[in-house]
């Protein structure tokens, strides 16, 4: 499970960087999370004070333009992120957003995305889930004969 | 990290039996949790509405009885139960405890534990702290070369 650099998607890899860089923000991060079905984000990082950002990392000018979904986003966290590399035309992002610039080391956060605070009861569900996608991940790779369940799990 | 079965303590492979069983009722779970500083628990799970249990492993008589911490964990969960292997004399056990028979497979409860609620503030916490140490732990598996923070992160 643990896969070599030239087998992560573009977008992958920038998420990488950006996972480590929110830890130097104490931050942490899980990839590909559903806040709710339908939905996925690329990154769901969960602050010190239960703060959650969501990042959406685009590799290119048309991965971006082809996400028609990135507004729903915004109700699923207190702050909003792109995350892009240096080559990318920035200025084609909407300004009330925050941006990250990345590559698959590091990244940096360039433009802070305005707060819009999540409601208490959405926050303790979307904290809850965190926990169990990352525990749910972590356990595949700790136990990697972990044998599925007779049933499918809810989401 | 991904440690071969022979490498794994006696009651590590319980955990990993335990952390499996627990899947079946909805549960995720994480190894090695700390609560609070200075407590150590074998597994910390969470169920699908919150709930939190901890579950101490013990492969010998001489394993529990060199555990003086064990009541301070009562504070941290809503139920306590003690893993234990087939050989082990259970009836030295407190009965106001769950018991949980397993393997390095799988698992069993064999008795469910009393329920002593968390306040709503420390369950918010606990599930943070969880999520927290699962997405950390998850990140050190997906990004094996994560470079080290510069500063040592609090806990």
């Amino acid at each position: 499970m643990i896969r070599p650099d030239q087998e992560l998607q573009p977008g992958q890899l920038l998420a990488r960087g950006v996972c480590r860089h929110l830890r130097s923000h104490g931050f942490v991060s899980v990839e590909e999370f559903v806040p709710v079905r339908g939905l996925r984000v690329d990154v769901m990082a969960l602050g010190p004070k239960g703060e959650l950002w969501v990042i959406e990392c685009k590799s290119s000018r048309t991965d971006y333009l082809s996400d028609r979904k990135w507004s729903g986003y915004l109700d699923w966290c207190d702050r909003f992120f792109w995350a892009v590399d240096e080559a990318f035309p920035a200025e084609m992002l909407p300004d009330e957003t925050g941006l990250i610039v990345a590559d698959s080391h590091d990244a940096e956060i360039l433009r802070m995305a305005p707060e819009g605070r999540l409601p208490a009861a959405r926050r303790k569900v979307m904290i809850r889930k965190f926990a169990t996608h990352a525990a749910r991940r972590l356990q595949a790779y700790r136990d990697p004969k972990l044998p599925p369940l007779p049933e499918v799990e809810p989401d």
